[in-house]
């Protein structure tokens, strides 16, 4: 495997390229917009050819590079089915496999921050891999008071579904604002201070208690990652 | 092996955590003092104990936490026998190779960014590693314009040692200013723009024409560093 984190200090986001070394078939997950040069620059000095690429939900804090992507590389663009974003190619579901040659990404539905919100999974060069978009932070977890978020499906989401991997499975986030690159899903169960709570009533009323402000891109990038960040 | 990149967005710099998985023994590499809190915490919540801190050199960027975690954790601190900080507890030398439990970083003297700057290579896990501090960076080098900084030097520690490592080595530079986290000493080879000069006259020309404006820090950093962070 050929693996990338890539940071964008403007929005905080870490973008991912992943590849298959022999097939040299690349996909992206989370691109941002304006570092659009920068990709095309490494997928060519890799030798990599992108095939993919994928958003983890409709983002409210940065306009998405999907659309621009496509456009200079013909990548398939793709968004979990309950996504908003009429302008991907291909639409996956809970459990589907997202295959980059010899690789394969498997779909989790981790919905609460957005409810369009996914994870994906990958096993590579004996290791697990999560990608866990703004569902589960570096020590915190994504904020579910817009973009129909729900604290409740987030707790089921958390509790169910991701820390149920292998504790050893390493966990690469959407976002991290702390200068944290990445974790792994039992130092999460042990040290988040978000799944501490007792039970999902807990964790409804903590998050329910942030009081963050309004994000300040939100009016522009949702639109705009409707539409692949091509309007 | 465990391990860890950190990143203080404030001077662009990259620290690096390497711990034994057995013997929960743990290195820093490049600390930065006013993260000191968030470095204690991943050592508590990793249930690993810091042993040494190093320095790939005295730095004119931002202030080292090599003299905080030695009083907050016990730990020996470290840095080449040709720096100028009588701080440390122990210097090492060219070949010299620090130990981790089983774990063995090799100190590769690699002046030109400054007089004592070192990379440092590890073996773990069937893959290779170098820390290059200041002297390798992503697309670019080091500048070797003050602190006894040379490019006459830098070119051999560059294309005499760091390039002479095997292409499939993973570089873990000491900053990185365009949001890239890691590469390679095949890609570095290839697609670092510094790295296609003809000859050593054509770097030490290059280099000597870079116009950088003087680091904002510098006269604070370098004295502070000398102390180890607590002057």
């Amino acid at each position: 495997m050929i693996f990338r984190q890539l940071f964008d200090v403007d929005s905080s986001t870490y973008t991912y390229l992943i590849a298959d070394e022999i097939t040299r078939e690349a996909l992206f997950i989370d691109a941002v917009k304006n570092r659009l040069n920068t990709y095309l620059q490494l997928l060519r000095e890799l030798d990599v050819k992108l095939i993919k690429a994928i958003d983890t939900h409709v983002h409210a804090d940065h306009v998405t590079a999907l659309g621009d992507l496509r456009d200079a590389t013909g990548c398939i663009t793709l968004m979990g089915e309950q996504s908003s974003a009429p302008c991907v190619n291909e639409r996956f579901a809970d459990g589907d496999m997202i295959g980059i040659g010899a690789l394969k990404l498997q779909a989790m539905y981790t919905p609460g921050h957005t409810d369009d919100s996914y994870s994906f999974y990958l096993q590579a060069d004996n290791r697990g891999y999560v990608f866990t978009g703004d569902t589960l932070l570096i020590r915190g977890s994504g904020r579910t008071d817009f973009q129909s978020g729900s604290a409740d499906a987030q707790y089921d989401s958390l509790f169910n579904k991701l820390l149920t991997l292998p504790e050893n499975t390493v966990v690469y986030p959407g976002h991290d604002y702390k200068g944290w690159t990445s974790s792994s899903i039992g130092e999460e169960k042990h040290h988040n201070p978000r799944l501490q709570v007792k039970n999902k009533e807990a964790y409804i009323e903590l998050m329910n208690n942030l009081k963050l402000p309004h994000p300040q891109l939100m009016d522009i990038a949702v639109p705009a990652n409707q539409a692949c960040g091509k309007s």
